[in-house]
């Protein structure tokens, strides 16, 4: 199958490129390094070394002997959207690139404004750009968890079929965002909903928790292929960044109350729910959400488990909780529906001690350079900041 | 009161704009003229010449002794918005300031794009600059029934509550809508509600049905101070359309089956709907939403009255029906609330065969330069035009 991974230099859009070139795909990459970009406003990097993309892609082929073709350009520049598809023709795309990252998008007018016509113009050139080029393509496109917020009943995927007033109706899982980051998405599944129904276009849209993780079965092959791990308070997801403080000797900084539950994955299984995604293509008109996540947690149970295995690799973590720079619900109740991965195949990873003490090992081998002033947070959603 | 209307220079902008000026308000203006372009673009023209903004508001000062001010510009210009603000400082802002038309968003990529960005990036500017220079104003802001789409439920104002496996909670209502020019309502619907939760704004939205009229009572007092009536296919609303085909002997022509239903409303209840959400502002923190329409009718409905009206005016008038441009239910259950505005005072002017009389006359004694070459649709949803 041919594969083009959109914002394929980035944490999971690089693994993912790897993972369907070592199974025989032929595999296509596009990235602008928007992402590194952002990486050097913030004053941020990952904690190990990501070299450039084609660097990569050439260790790639000279390790396995296959091709990662690499596009460099902007999903808003609609003309290279068109050209690239015109030529790679794929069957499947799978589209990790926009700003992805909530306090990013906090911080002030200009990287709200950014955030959301980035993404949806990047997500509208592609759309247009299908409907001329590959129509019967299958978009997989990621979105998160983040979309639906804390509501009081429980979260299905995508749908939900409300009974009012003595009548029925199937309709889109009412959303509630909790930043102008995933109110992009929402804007995002919106238009893509959209396109399926009047063009018969066929998406899959992820709904993806929090995603932890250092590394996969590809990235382990030679350091020049490890992904863009990070662990400060812009891009670091929240267990990612525990695993760091925790080697460190830094304390775990819990936001708030730490009652916040969300759904979690590995990223080992953010690759096997693409894959099963791609492999499983959503019909033509057809607009397919999926929650992608294997568990549940809340923050203080994250804290508590990482430092228990700290503990047990002789580590001394205390956990601290901070103001909430968020503006969202600390105790809360939390139900997502995750099964129609699972029926198709999903076989999870969960966040065993084990799992996670491995993660520490790795961490701990590679936090020579590690900055500890990027762990705190300085992006507050009331705005006082900006 | 101190009251700001984003897009004064518009079909409904300027008759709000002195209706406030005329009850004693503070009344300011704010247009960029985009839509004059948008006219040029498609080659078309109002039905009756409108003068600049600026003749207007002078026309309006010799008159009346009371002054509008306009401040031209541009709501995606930040530095201005925020310079609007800290200058008029509005108790009220009526935002009618968009792309405003589902068949001009629909022609293509670049127009799908523009009216989102457009859209979307206009109101995050407004209300950041709301909250750096007056967050305690009110946000009223113009949105569209078309958002809903068209539910086999009943459509509820704004937010329903739903019970679901045992639990309940009230939730933003499913939205699902026809274009892209509709789903950049729903985004902007979506920002602000979230601006409400996070910031503490006030702001109602009000998603209006589709308006009709030609003139109000301030309208009427100089033919400069008239307002832009269309009836063509790109801005024209339905039954503006089809009194303008009426007075001139050309067949109504309904989209497809006609059985499609909508909320409607007359020009001047917009006017008096905005008053009453002005004159009750939202609490701060308060995301109201507000069903502005008064009466719903099917397409079918709507020709066979004009036919029967202009019948009793001595007109003959054929109805006919085209391909339908727009990919739509054409037969559907159609039941929304309206009555919020009610329960605040509004006393609807319904759609009787005396004022559809009135209207047609004043369209017959304006329509010697109708161009009856813009009545067809031109612009289909599949795309085939793109």
């Amino acid at each position: 199958m041919k594969i083009l991974i959109l914002g394929g230099d980035g944490y999971l859009g690089w693994p993912t490129a790897m993972h369907f070139s070592q199974r025989g795909d032929e595999v296509a990459v596009l990235d602008n390094f928007a992402k590194r970009r952002w990486e050097l406003e913030e004053g941020v990097e990952p904690l190990m070394p990501t070299p450039p993309l084609q660097r990569r892609a050439k260790r790639w082929k000279e390790i396995t002997g296959n091709e990662i073709k690499p596009f460099i350009g902007d999903l808003c520049n609609h003309r290279f959207v068109y050209n690239v598809l015109r030529e790679f023709s794929p069957d499947a795309i799978v589209h990790y690139g926009e700003q992805p990252s909530a306090p990013y998008s906090m911080q002030n007018r200009t990287t709200a404004v950014y955030s959301q016509v980035n993404n949806v113009t990047g997500t509208l050139n592609l759309l247009f750009a299908m409907r001329r080029h590959c129509p019967d393509a299958h978009l997989i496109k990621l979105g998160t968890m983040g979309e639906y917020g804390t509501p009081n009943i429980d979260i299905e995927e995508g749908w939900i079929t409300i009974q009012h007033n003595g009548r029925e109706d199937t309709v889109l899982f009412p959303k509630r965002p909790g930043s102008f980051y995933h109110l992009s998405k929402v804007h995002d599944s919106a238009n893509i909903e959209f396109t399926c129904r009047i063009w018969g276009m066929r998406a899959t849209d992820l709904n993806q928790g929090v995603v932890y993780g250092v590394d996969t079965s590809t990235t382990e092959l030679h350091s020049d292929l490890r992904t863009s791990f990070h662990y400060d308070h812009v891009f670091g997801t929240v267990l990612n960044r525990f695993l760091v403080q925790a080697a460190v000797g830094a304390p775990l900084t819990v936001y708030g109350q730490g009652g916040q539950t969300r759904g979690f994955l590995n990223i080992r299984d953010t690759i096997r729910c693409v894959e099963i995604s791609v492999d499983n293509a959503a019909e033509r008109g057809e607009f397919r959400v999926f929650n992608q996540f294997t568990e549940q947690f809340s923050i203080n149970d994250l804290a508590e488990m990482v430092a228990r295995v700290s503990k047990s690799q002789g580590l001394s973590v205390e956990i601290t909780h901070l103001d909430n720079p968020r503006i969202e619900a600390e105790e809360h109740y939390y139900n997502a529906k995750h099964t129609l991965l699972t029926d198709l195949g999903l076989n999870p990873t969960f966040l065993s001690d084990e799992v996670l003490s491995k993660m520490l090992t790795t961490v701990r081998a590679n936090c020579d350079h590690v900055d500890a002033d990027v762990f705190a947070p300085q992006i507050s959603w009331s705005g006082r900041n900006a």
